[in-house]
């Protein structure tokens, strides 16, 4: 994303900061976990969070991590010996101590929400490339006054915020894993709903921003597959008219709009296709699905583990591992760090041109 | 299913029909070339179509292959030779010759039906245990004035006559892969439709099915998981309440009936979950899907070629491969048998305590 180097030293690395999410969840316990066990992958990276909470986590977890506090700016690289691995945080926040691990608090919540704020920021004003954020609790920001639904929200609307907007930029989720890239036209919402609020304009700004963001990643215009929404994707109207009348229509506006999109496909096959192909010249950049479960079966069969969470539309690079704040665990050094891990590996992917044109400038 | 075999000499291998679908598609000759690749599979089974066309298929691309003309009456074993496969034919009808391979006619079409009907009827007066159906052509059925939406509407209708009703039994669609067998609660319907079809009626209707079909199967009460209809099945509500209103009070109908069901579970991990704890203790024998590509998706995630097609509610086994006449290679000699292979190894593995109970009998 060569925006976001713009007028800045670049080291090779892109910089990443990782949110600490709710305290009393996960995050900090994944984080510490896998910062030590897989070092080469935070590289120039640094928590935003509360410098008590991830030494607590580290002295628990991680003991040859040293957590440092980091100067509130940036621009310095990262010493580290081979003995001790360093994890810098960025103080955002400090928590009233101890915090109850799995027990919900309007101070987590809140604190929280905060940190994916600052990082936010940070990422507007181009001093990090992407994000990678730890899992937050909604019902504890809830109980601390804040109105956000979740990540997404908070960065679509320091984003819209960022460019003088009233109103969140226009985001799409997306999900991948090794083996398939999603993005879900609608979310969390009734099936019902997600059928009556199909529309070509709401599908061809889904089509729009899944665009830009592939040609950016890819530096080229990616081929983007769309799946139908009813069975064998309506069969000429015999199984639905939602292809025909909105499906269809938005996507030969794309295909004015100069973009590739192809379909709409039968949605039992699309997928796998998409899977199959995989890698192949030719193959699918990426597989729009209609409705949350469409897209999320085929990215959850083969394993949770792997999945991560991107969001599309923000001037960054966003992802997020695919689990929640997992309370019933929280505290109990049990939890699995290798979503956290794909995360990062994603982020990293995901900017990859970026490291080529730094190295190459 | 021991009702197949009441009050008749039993071999050991499962009698098994199977019917030659459009004499024009690759039916006959996935038939020919399955049987003489995997001719333990076909041990005491026979073909339910047309003896010239076989022959023609065997001499096409199975040429070690020698076409029997059955007699109508069942009970003798097949002799075979080790140089020699022996295919039999029982004559259901006589096409004119030659078949255009490829080409939609009014005569395949009726012809295709009429096998179908003919080895149900066997199946029904326990002439044979199972039937495995090669893929007929619903226009060239149409073409021949006959009204079928398929096999599953013929078999039903049958099975119905037999039992003397005037319409015929309730049946559903179970697709099943080596890691995964789902049952379809609707199938070739408009997603809103089939979301407005769904009642607790119905749905009480798709388990029964569903825990009557595992029951003689495994010998054993089975155990149901059901999927929910929205994301994350609603969320309490939060995101639909089809799963509150529709579904939990099935459920509990069902238990009250001594049925083993739980759910609704999240449509994007249930599937998921059954697949990674496939055969291990405890496992949900079984997944219901509320609607076509929900089950679908994660059957064919992994690769078409593994997935069968089972009709439930019937008195009898009925698998068939999970493709289409494929009118556009029919006659090529390229047809993949292997969903044909999976559809007779599926029915030998459901019949599977029959063979126990003869030997043992």
């Amino acid at each position: 994303m060569t925006s976001a180097t713009q007028g800045h030293r670049s080291p090779l690395r892109p910089r990443i900061a990782v949110t600490m999410g709710d305290a009393a969840g996960i995050g900090p316990e994944v984080i510490v976990k896998a910062w030590q066990t897989h070092p080469e992958l935070f590289e120039n990276a640094f928590v935003v969070g509360d410098v008590a909470v991830m030494r607590q986590a580290a002295s628990l977890w991680a003991r040859a991590t040293q957590v440092l506090t980091m100067p509130p700016t940036m621009g310095q690289h990262h010493t580290r010996s081979k003995e001790q691995i360093q994890l810098p945080v960025m103080p955002a926040v400090q928590l009233p101590q101890p915090i109850r691990a799995g027990t919900i608090s309007a101070a987590c919540g809140a604190a929280a929400a905060q940190c994916v704020q600052l990082a936010a920021q940070m990422a507007l004003r181009h001093e990090v490339d992407a994000l990678v954020t730890a899992p937050l609790n909604k019902e504890a920001m809830h109980l601390s006054g804040l109105e956000w639904a979740g990540h997404t929200e908070i960065l679509a609307h320091e984003a819209g915020q960022a460019q003088g907007l009233s109103m969140p930029v226009p985001v799409r989720m997306m999900l991948m894993n090794p083996e398939l890239k999603v993005v879900l036209h609608s979310i969390h919402v009734p099936l019902q709903e997600a059928i009556r609020a199909l529309t070509s304009a709401s599908l061809l700004e889904t089509i729009t921003i899944a665009h830009a963001f592939f040609k950016r990643y890819l530096g080229r215009v990616p081929r983007i597959a769309v799946a139908g929404l009813n069975p064998h994707a309506g069969e000429n109207g015999l199984m639905g008219r939602e292809e025909l009348d909105i499906i269809v229509p938005a996507l030969e506006q794309a295909r004015a709009l100069g973009m590739v999109v192809n379909g709409p496909y039968p949605p039992d096959t699309v997928f796998m296709s998409a899977r199959a192909q995989n890698g192949r010249p030719g193959a699918p950049d990426v597989v729009l699905a209609m409705y949350h479960d469409q897209g999320l079966i085929p990215i959850k069969y083969m394993g949770l583990e792997q999945g991560v969470n991107v969001t599309l539309g923000l001037p960054f690079v966003r992802t997020s591992p695919d689990h929640g704040t997992a309370f019933d665990i929280a505290g109990k050094g049990c939890a699995d760090i290798s979503s956290l891990i794909s995360a990062m590996r994603a982020a990293a992917q995901l900017l990859g041109p970026v490291s080529e044109v730094r190295a190459a400038s």
